[in-house]
């Protein structure tokens, strides 16, 4: 089953920010009933925009969308101290957003992880910055799953980022993900990957479209999650589509489901 | 580079059929330089339709299409006397629609292809009916290639159609297709592999939506050609969105001067 980490509840948001700042419990709940309805599995948390306030206002977000949601949460921070307290407040295992190789970040999130029931993005990222070739992802994934198994965890448990990079810079950029997507797939079985998409249209007109072909070509490479706006019906439609193509929806069930909801639309 | 079959001029269409009939040339004229514009490749001719009158339908057409594009026609017919006729008739090199591995059609298709310049569609068909598993596609394929590479035949000239069976029948249709188009560019290198998408879409709602979602991951596979109508933008707007994904759209120039026409839109 495809993962969808719903990525709305993020104060870097304008909205969110301003909900956060105001306690405006409301807006918060009603954002997250309407992905859980549109079909997120994972609802990210990310307090960092406020300057100084991340603590605060991690823990009042934690609060509000635990109590409009039984979905697991996705606890996005760079920061293992605001992780930690997260960790000890989520009523469910969360997924935890994110680990690397980079040196500074790698050792504090392997402290932090280690007897942690939960679930982890690991980005294939390193000291030397963003990827630039198929080998580069996949050593870089290769490296973070044999670090993670290390200290117990179970690939189930393991979501590869490869870093999706944008075809207005290299017009490899997306053979080099779908290539590293398939690799990770097969030769790390049991493994997910998973990443934001919006990444690969950066400085392209009609971006929306450029996602959402990228996204059915990439689970036709096993791409197994995505961090994206669970409201964007047109993404969810390709989504459902491309799950139903891959056989994973028994009579076409789901698919039809969401026509008669009048979601897929030609 | 994608190969698009446009497949419009066929009698069985009934605007075809009757414009056929009137021996109306504007229509046909108008008709293939549309799909030449909308970006055919090859234009299909079949002139099946009307019973008793293929072969000076046939006749007709090629000189109408003919005097309206300079780009190569794939001749469409199960007859190898008519296409005898048609390939003396054609101004450039066509690509032939189709030989299968079927007994009464196998050899008289391997008679009439012998010592031709033409490219050549072979269907993953047998006496034995649709193939049922990716094995059975693979088998055919492979067969079909080492029988055509007997008469000369180069990969290159060689567009394998594994037989697109629809979702609604078997909810492993998709899969079996994105599994043997994937072993077929893969294991037989140097074809090319091509087909009818809207098969996969018979029976259920929205079918433009599934065609379109199909073919962006079947292309992930490798499926390079496809037998379709040009004048759907939205299937073309794929097409061209998946080329640049995949790094074959030099600085995205294709991807841009189309959504500049208008043609890709969100």
């Amino acid at each position: 089953m495809f993962t969808v980490i719903g990525e709305r509840i993020n104060t870097t948001l304008k909205k969110v920010k301003s909900a956060t700042e105001n306690r405006d419990e409301a807006y918060i709940k009603n954002d997250v009933i309407t992905q859980e309805k549109s079909g997120a599995t994972y609802i990210d948390v990310n307090a960092g925009a406020r300057i100084g306030h991340e603590e605060e206002d991690m823990r009042w977000l934690l609060s509000v969308v635990q109590s409009a949601t039984t979905l697991p949460l996705c606890l996005d921070s760079p920061d293992p101290a605001i992780l930690e307290m997260a960790y000890s407040l989520v009523e469910r295992p969360p997924m935890i957003n994110s680990i690397s190789l980079e040196k500074d970040r790698f050792e504090p999130m392997m402290q932090f992880l280690k007897g942690k029931n939960c679930r982890i993005i690991a980005l294939c990222m390193d000291d030397s910055g963003m990827p630039k070739s198929v080998d580069d992802i996949f050593c870089r994934a290769k490296a973070l799953v044999e670090e993670l198994e290390k200290i117990g965890f179970k690939r189930n448990d393991i979501f590869i980022d490869p870093l999706i990079q944008p075809m207005s810079v290299d017009a490899a950029n997306g053979t080099m993900v779908f290539k590293a997507v398939e690799k990770i797939m097969t030769e790390l079985q049991g493994v997910h990957t998973t990443g934001g998409l919006s990444n690969i249209s950066y400085g392209l007109p009609q971006r929306k479209v450029i996602n959402r072909i990228f996204l059915a070509m990439l689970m036709a490479k096993g791409f197994d999650s995505a961090i994206l706006d669970p409201l964007d019906s047109a993404i969810m439609a390709v989504l459902k589509t491309a799950d139903m193509l891959q056989g994973e929806d028994a009579f076409c069930m789901n698919y039809l489901k969401a026509v008669r909801a009048g979601s897929i639309v030609a």
